[in-house]
């Protein structure tokens, strides 16, 4: 994983423990791939198991990866007794997601006390090629003392 | 499966037959439930898999099983050489999604000759009792020709 | 304006005073027809000042009158110390706005604390018939204290 | 306005001649400020007529405002002969919007031969100083032979 400039080690070490509790993140066999304060990557591979009829991944399981960009991105800039919780998403499919390999991106656009907006991405990777798949607005919220 | 009164045998074997290859589907353990002219329903059961830090589902596996619910839908309506796309969704998340059971139930609000506006909804079912978690408002898109 | 059966008439009242001091609907003529606890209707006139180069309705104006109605409606079920303020909002449109006069209608699906999600719709009135031409999924906040 | 580098004449004079019709616009008071191929930016100013109770501009307006920036963004990128129409919109509001004038930003991130995907901007300008008060994520339709 890249080094994170500025970010508080402790922040960085309590996504990684999120993330190791998230069995959807699993299912998915996804990895952090980075965390920045405001931004976070994640990483999965393609696979048969994800995917619609016409063999292209399915559009909630690319809303899977992102939605979970998102929230870490949010949770980055959160206080330490805290949880985040998703609102709402909306999410916009732009080509065939034909990859080896997806990166959901997640980065926070404005950091409430309650509220954060955060702006994501799905780029399919294709022999090192990436492409723009899906862009994603979405409604993070601040659940106080709720940090498990 | 319960009987759909007036939709055509053929509408509904086309969806069991695409229902069938959608490995996504198989992923999540779902079944198709009902399949009436603009209207699925489909069902999922609980799976620690599935669950985000918290225990509860997580909501881009909420969003697959009522994305494909609308999508299912919207096609029930198309002519019979099209296939479906998402073009976009929305989904607000309104409850904690405890439950046995999931059921996505996705309707047609207007079809239009290229675009088709669908209503969703996520009920958790626990103890026989139906909880609204999630409610969706999505475009689908007629893709002429394309169905396989 | 028809009688609400079991509102509060301490919230009508304010609902009313509210809406009277909106310069925005003054600008769109628009009047308060219905409201019930968590549903809200509010009317404006067809009025070519509101088009788009084609003649109809622009859809920014269709938004703010659905808008509001959603607003009020999740603000009937809030305490009397509060405000409301739009988080964010999604709206299709299903058909072009074609109409006498134009209905916004709001109401609440889930009342939360602090997160109240609303369900819109717009309807064209022509010659007594409605038609949907626009829904909306809107997240509304409870503002404590600051009701003015 | 901004001389635009690439763009062909007759697409932003064809755009002006648009903007000109837009009734709304004038309601808005608003001009256009910039055009170029897949990125629009119209400008209005405060006004009390805008507002709701509480003094800001009503979130309908604002969307009215970068609605439009995104219609003409994806217009600019699209056949001489078609039209477009706004298929649905989604808009976070961030901060309270406050200013002497307002910018709204409008671009394409793809645009597709039916489908052309946005993404817009509201700024604040006070004393020179823009805020970012909100953020679209826009579904845009190419009308073919509907220009008028």
């Amino acid at each position: 994983m890249p080094a994170a400039q500025t970010l508080n080690p402790m922040v960085e070490a309590r996504i990684a423990s999120k993330f190791e509790k998230q069995q959807a993140m699993k299912l998915l066999d996804a990895r952090l791939l980075l965390v920045k304060p405001g931004e976070v990557e994640i990483e999965m591979p393609f696979n048969m198991a994800f995917t619609q009829q016409n063999g292209y991944i399915h559009a909630g399981i690319l809303t899977t990866l992102v939605d979970s960009a998102c929230g870490y991105a949010a949770y980055s800039l959160m206080p330490p007794n805290c949880g985040v919780l998703s609102v709402e998403f909306k999410v916009n499919f732009l080509s065939p997601a034909l990859g080896e390999k997806y990166l959901g991106v997640g980065k926070v656009i404005k950091a409430g006390r309650t509220i954060t907006v955060c702006s994501g991405e799905v780029l399919a990777v294709k022999n090192g090629i990436e492409t723009l798949v899906a862009i994603m607005q979405a409604t993070m919220m601040t659940m106080v003392e709720r940090n498990e």
